[in-house]
C-alpha cells in the first residue's frame, strides 16, 4: 500500500489546511490538491503560492476519485460541510479534520454520514498553530515536532486510522490517540482556558480604565506574550468554546477557585505559602518544558 | 555637569542592576563600578563577565565618594538595604532603585534616609526583564526602546531626576514620571495580575489531575507563552505580592467577575457575544503592538 495520496481535497485552506498541504508536498506524499473554500481570495492566494493545484466550486466534481478530504475550517462549520458533502463522497474516501475539538465534530459526522463513509472518518487535532490566519500564513514545517491527536470512531477502519497516521508523520508530527472526550478535557485545560483568560485580561485593561491605551504604553514583553494568543480569531474561539462549553464552564469555576486560593494568602500576608505556590508553578513549567 | 559617574554602587549585581552596568559602559556613561551582594559567586561571575570592576564587602569603603549607588535587589530587602547604607552615604550621592512597586520602596527611604539624602534619592521602575536571574542574564540591550518610570519624591531635587533619567536615556529607555500610587496601580494591572494568573494556571494544571506531566505533553505554543512569566523568580513575585497586595486583591476580585461575565455568555450559549467580547480583546491588543 502506498501512502502516496494521488487526489487530496482540502475544504478550508488556511492555516491549518494550508501547512498540511505544503508539509505533504514537500515530502512528496501528494500528488494533486483540490482547494474548496468561502474566500476566493484565499484560494487564489492558495494558487499563487502553489499551495493546492485547483480551485473547486463543485463538491460533485472535487470529491471524484478523492483518496482523501481534509477539513480545515472553523470547527462550528463541520457539520454544514459534512452534510454538504456526503451526497458526493465515495465509499473509499478518507475524510479526516483538524478541529480543535472532537466530540462535536463526532455527533456531526455521525448525523450526516452513512456508515459506510464514518469506515474512512478519522477525526484529528494538529497541537499546533499560530495567531495568524488564512493561506498565507501557511508553513511546510507548522507541524514539525507537535503532537496530533487522532479520536477515531468505534467503526473507523484501523486502515484509515493508519494512513492518516502515517500522513501526520511524514508532516513531522508524533500522533497519539484517545477519546474524544478525553481530548476535549485535556485541551480545555492546556488550550481553551488559557485562550480564554487571554481575552479576559485584555477586556479586563479595557474595563479598568477610560484610556487603556495610555496604561498599555507601560505594559512589557510579559503581558505581551502573556496575551499572545487573545490575537487567535474571535470566530474560531466563539466554535470553540461553544462545542465545549460545559467543560469549560467546569474549568473557569475551578480557575476562579484556584486565584481565590491565591488572593487568600494576599488577605492573610502569607509571603511563605506565596513564594511556595509560585515556586510549584514554575517548577511544573521548567519540566515540562526540560529540552 | 557631565553626565559621566565616576563610581557606581550596584547593590544586587543581577539581570537588572547588571544590564544597567553593561547598557552605561557602553556608552561610556561611568567609570568605576563597585558591586555588592548575597552571592559571592554571583558577583565572581559579574567580574568575570565584566559588569563590574570591584567586588565590595565594606558599605562604608564602597560608599566613599560614590556618585551614584543602584539598588537592584528584590525589592523587599529595600528597607533593610537602605538602613544599612544610611550611615555612609554621603549628602551628594543619589540613590536611585529599580523596584517593580514604588510605595513601599517610598515609605522605606522615609523611614531610614535622612532629609539630605532623601534629596538625592530617585524611586525608578525600568519596564523590562526577563524571567531568568542573575549576572549572566544580565544584556546592555536590555532597556533598549524600553520604558523606565520614575516616582520621585516631593523633597526629591530636580538635579537628582534629571541625571537618572538621562542615564537611563543613555541606556536607550525613554523616561516618564508619574506618582508612585499611579505607578502601583498601573503595574498591578499590566504586569502583576498578569504574573499571577500565569503561576495560578500552572497550579490549576498541577491540581487537575494526578499526572500533570502527562496532560502538558499535548500542550502547545499557546499555553508556553502564556506561562513563560510562571518562570519569574518565585522570590521576587512574593515582594512584588506583598507590596502591592491590596490593589492586587482588588484586581484578582475584578479579573474573576470578568470571568464570570465571559461564562455567563457559556451558560446562554451566546456566540455572537463570545465573539464580540473576543474580537474587543483582540483588537485593543492588536492597537497596543501596533509597529
Amino acid at each position: 500500500m502506498t501512502t502516496v495520496i494521488n487526489k487530496l481535497v482540502i475544504i478550508g485552506v488556511g492555516l491549518i489546511g494550508g501547512s498540511f498541504a505544503l508539509a505533504l508536498r514537500r515530502v512528496g506524499k501528494v500528488k494533486h490538491i483540490v482547494g474548496i473554500g468561502r474566500s476566493t481570495q484565499n484560494l487564489h492566494a492558495a494558487i499563487e503560492l502553489q499551495v493546492i493545484d485547483e480551485i473547486a466550486t463543485d463538491p460533485a466534481r472535487a470529491l471524484h476519485q478523492a483518496d482523501m478530504v481534509f477539513l480545515g475550517m472553523p470547527v462550528a462549520q463541520t457539520a454544514h460541510t459534512l452534510e454538504q458533502i456526503a451526497p458526493y463522497l465515495q465509499a473509499n474516501t478518507i475524510i479526516t479534520d483538524a478541529g480543535s475539538t472532537k466530540q462535536d465534530v463526532i455527533a456531526a459526522a455521525r448525523h450526516h454520514l452513512p456508515m459506510a463513509n464514518r469506515h474512512h472518518f478519522v477525526p484529528g487535532h494538529p497541537i499546533a498553530g499560530a495567531e495568524l490566519s488564512g493561506v498565507k500564513a501557511a508553513q511546510a514545517d507548522l507541524y514539525h515536532n507537535k503532537h496530533v491527536i487522532l479520536t477515531p470512531l468505534a467503526e473507523t477502519s484501523i486502515d484509515a486510522v493508519k494512513r492518516v497516521e502515517q500522513l501526520w508523520q511524514a508532516c513531522g508530527a508524533s500522533v497519539s490517540h484517545m477519546s474524544a472526550d478525553e481530548h476535549d478535557r485535556i485541551l480545555a485545560i492546556t488550550s481553551h482556558l488559557p485562550h480564554i483568560l487571554a481575552f479576559t485580561m485584555m477586556n479586563h485593561i479595557r474595563h479598568s480604565t477610560p484610556e487603556p491605551e495610555q496604561l498599555l504604553r507601560f505594559a512589557g514583553s510579559g503581558l505581551r506574550d502573556f496575551t499572545r494568543i487573545a490575537g487567535s480569531s474571535p470566530e474560531m474561539w466563539r466554535d470553540i468554546c461553544l462545542a465545549n462549553r460545559e467543560t469549560l464552564i467546569k474549568q473557569i469555576d475551578a480557575y476562579r477557585d484556584e486565584l481565590l486560593v491565591l488572593q487568600k494568602l494576599l488577605h492573610e500576608k502569607d509571603g511563605e505559602a506565596l513564594q511556595q505556590t509560585f515556586m510549584s508553578a514554575r517548577a511544573l513549567r521548567g519540566d515540562w518544558l526540560k529540552p
